[in-house]
């Protein structure tokens, strides 16, 4: 039996590294939606904050956010001075697999490590569109370190870790808290300290449309997005290896997929009365609200729930976006309403499918994550921005922050005419 | 054992759900290859409907599809009015698994569910090809209900449900009939209906060129698929749990790549030896043909005969798309050539390396699937026509699909000023 | 126990075609970043010199390079002429799988086949974009004929076949030498032969920067590249089955993500200490740096190990690339300097945290890959370069080489007024 017991183990972490692979392929559908939601001025910015916060999301867990979120796990040393470890080689056992038991670990640790900073990274992409076209590229990598070696771990241990949030009874299978609306909250604080981009609001109450550079990026990063949920919400099944679990992890990406289709239609539909028109802003909006509502509960509901759950998810989007601007909430990319305003609606739908959870629990865990990412977002954004600022000048926001900041253009051979100025 | 039975479970419904994952990004696929062959002014238009016509597909299949497709499957609940059946989250029971024996299921069936409803999403997204840039929006996806509920599973129960078709010992392993033909042939009725775009065909027989306007993006649509084809033809062997079954995958993925680097090579000399270059969206359609015809019958081939299989397609695909266009059948992205005429090929060319397939069942097979699928398409085209309409104005095909059907525009600060009228 | 062993080649070899998957993908990545930094003028000529090498060489590596590189594999006939052998249908035997002991396959040859034809198409993608923009497709096309079909698997059979340098100890996990080496190699004498685009070095010594045309494509490419070297690294394991595989892959997978963590940031500071800015490019280069230095050696690293030697890598290339550009090795994308430079560094980085490895025989195995490549790659090249020449008239080169050699533009709406021309 042995090998048996092997053979399970080997199972169990290539489904965690495949998951987890699906999920760090989520940093480019972030890395495209993003880029083709902001103007061509302000592309090669945004790319260069993806592709870096990804980077500085996996050093800052490996170095702090893993320790702190799983201290008890193998991988993690003890020698870190004043907190509690970082990741080390170490991997489990041959002897305490085989042992078996309750307690027995059963994959691999540094294959988890992998799925879990492919999570961080995501909140931290959420940050990035949100707070697009006008910050300053060194002062948003800054708060990208204290983002992901310690707001997001702490509140991801309360639940994930074994915390007190866990311990209540509070529910989120893969993250529309801990993950999506942390990053939502974190964005928002950056948002409220930044201030609207430069003409989006007019003096008499009027919203001036800002569209988006490049349609088929934006598309391309939803599918992107949308196959890397299936590593997202998949592998936070956490097992897949008997009967039990396998029908567990299909159920998982069934309804997965169910709801970013309920999603995409929902807000379609909604767009197409509100607007008259099939707008593909909005049903790309749909499907990522579609899976983000779906994420705190993917396992409890029917297909045709799921797809209920992705459509009133889908909905909430359009109107959180409209309203969000009359509050002049400049988000350019819809972040804060897809993730935070959405990822609400999911933790709060997880007691309509899920017996065993409760409303009280929900809410309890909602304004946990809310309150902790808001209140210690706004004090490092406001470090940050007393220390070196947040906004680029009026100037270079006019000429856009690419070549401020990064000294590249991101399409400079086609010209600009039509709204690029 | 009961452990090993329920390992060998797991592993093979992890198989279908990796396959599933990679079939689903082909919808990425397609939306690219068609963005970035049609005009800039309609790009935004077919991206909306890559996404939407995605999201339709998993509702409509999940609603009726599946339950007509696979009437007798564990998950399809038989409440649903007048038809078979809705999904529902009810999988297999450990105790089913576990007593083994001929008919026992050895993977999950919602993983199962997952795999097929990516294949419905890709039939359709054929169709937006080849309608494109002349076809109201919401026309287009009325009939993907049409198409995903009903005449996709009633074709696909006939051969892969246990239909007469497959009584008949027809061969078609993973769908150049049943997914390609099927989608080329409903695309092929909606093209008859709506007829070419204005401009393409002079007044005296002369066939005028209109380039795609992003052929990055078509070269990464093509990968994609390529990619998504190993998911495609590889899940199609429905088991990878044993040395044959392992070994059968292995060499349906070898065939698959071999089949599509066939085609490249076929397409790129064969477009060179007509038109003097090296001509790219032939290499792209010859990379697509090859994958298509080895999709009949990915197992009986050696490495050798399937690059053959391969470059047939390819060479077919050159000739087709000229052929097509003498007749004044305009297909913006090649679909009819790609899937239709290559997908015959591919079922013809079954018992040339399965000498167990007859010329005979297969022609059978091919006529079916056509005669049904055109006939069936025909008349839900022609009903919507009389109800909605299916083309634009001229004004709005003058302008653009994107401006007059999303009121987005794919590209809004790129000035198109050579071709993009 | 039979139904345990036939699970167990059934999971490594599901781990072989994932991982081949995922190298596949590469592919893309390769055509998407080298057509976001070459000029729109020449982006359909890249294209399509990256699909048909792909084609190219599956094609090349089934008829001779497999046969070459693995002459005792189960899947090579012997009956090619003079050669070792074409690729056959054949696999291993279940009697043999099952007899176990140690020579006993646990895995598909074919799997095994589709993993290296991967391999061998990544070490041409190399080549393609250091010589991009200047360069006859078809000649390109020819050498790609003999460096898949001869001389990367004659080196790689020197390694990873069981040649020389494998008796020699000589240590090269996945390819820093064996895959990047060579293919910057075979880069570098082509670019020697070549010379520098048009317009790239003054006549008073200074450089003249040529941005390239879209940074989205480049870093989608950069992503793609990273997500497959999962696959590219996690593959080299070649065993996931038991306790210690499965761990040993789980700590590649996240020594392979740190390594390209630790490129970005140190690509990134480096560039704002010399340049001031956020250099996008740099970032990309910086990741894909890390990945190239982390590949001779992704086991034996601790995860800050690992990513330090990706740091180093990441400041090596931005001081590589500066250097090329004063000798006047014009590389449009950089590749010489990511793969070559870099990947020397890699190999020498081994016995740093490899006690069995030294540094005389990775200097041996370096040295040789580096001459052998050289040599060939001189040889084919000055062959094709007398019998149909290697670069394309100064005319077509202004023009671009996209009309003359393809005949086909990449953005034809979109005009290029701003260094375009």
């Amino acid at each position: 039996m042995d090998k048996v017991t092997e053979l399970s183990y080997a199972l169990d972490t290539f489904y965690f590294l495949m998951s987890g692979a699906l999920v760090m392929w989520m940093a480019a559908g972030f890395a495209m939606l993003e880029a083709g939601l902001v103007r061509s001025k302000n592309t090669a910015e945004i790319l260069t904050k993806n592709v870096a916060l990804f980077a500085i999301a996996c050093i800052m867990y490996m170095l702090m956010g893993y320790g702190i979120m799983y201290p008890g796990d193998a991988a993690v040393n003890s020698w870190w001075p004043g907190l509690n470890g970082i990741l080390s080689k170490t991997d489990n056992d041959v002897a305490a697999v085989l042992a078996g038991g309750e307690g027995a670990p059963y994959y691999s640790t540094l294959s988890d490590f992998f799925f879990q900073v492919v999570f961080v990274a995501t909140a931290m992409s959420i940050v990035s569109g949100a707070v697009a076209e006008r910050m300053k590229l060194w002062s948003f990598l800054l708060f990208a370190i204290f983002m992901t070696g310690f707001i997001y771990p702490m509140q991801g241990y309360w639940k994930w870790g074994g915390g007190f949030l866990d311990g209540l009874g509070f529910n989120d299978f893969a993250g529309s808290g801990v993950v999506h609306l942390c990053g939502a909250s974190a964005a928002l604080a950056g948002v409220l300290l930044l201030g609207a981009r430069k003409g989006k609001y007019g003096a008499n109450g009027q919203v001036n449309a800002i569209p988006g550079a490049n349609m088929p990026l934006a598309t391309l990063g939803t599918f992107i997005l949308w196959l890397g949920w299936f590593g997202f919400n998949g592998g936070s099944e956490l097992k897949i290896s008997d009967v039990g679990e396998a029908n567990a992890v299909a159920l998982v990406f069934v309804n997965t997929n169910m709801a970013a289709a309920g999603g995409v239609v929902a807000a379609l539909l909604t767009a197409r009365m509100l607007f008259g028109k099939g707008d593909l802003t909005m049903a790309l909006n749909g499907a990522l609200a579609g899976l983000v509502a779906i994420t705190a509960e993917p396992l409890a509901p029917s297909p045709l729930w799921a797809t209920l759950v992705g459509a009133i998810g889908g909905t909430i989007v359009v109107f959180s976006i409209i309203t969000l601007d009359k509050l002049k909430i400049d988000d350019p990319v819809g972040a804060i309403s897809v993730h935070g305003m959405v990822g609400m609606w999911g933790l709060l739908a997880v007691p309509l499918s899920n017996s065993e959870a409760s409303f009280t629990a929900q809410l309890i865990g909602l304004g946990t994550i809310l309150a902790w990412t808001l209140i210690a977002s706004l004090i490092v954004w406001m470090i940050i921005k007393a220390v070196v600022g947040l906004r680029v000048s009026e100037e270079d926001e006019y000429k856009g922050v690419d070549l401020a900041e990064c000294g590249v253009e991101a399409y400079p051979e086609f010209v600009g005419s039509r709204g690029g100025g």
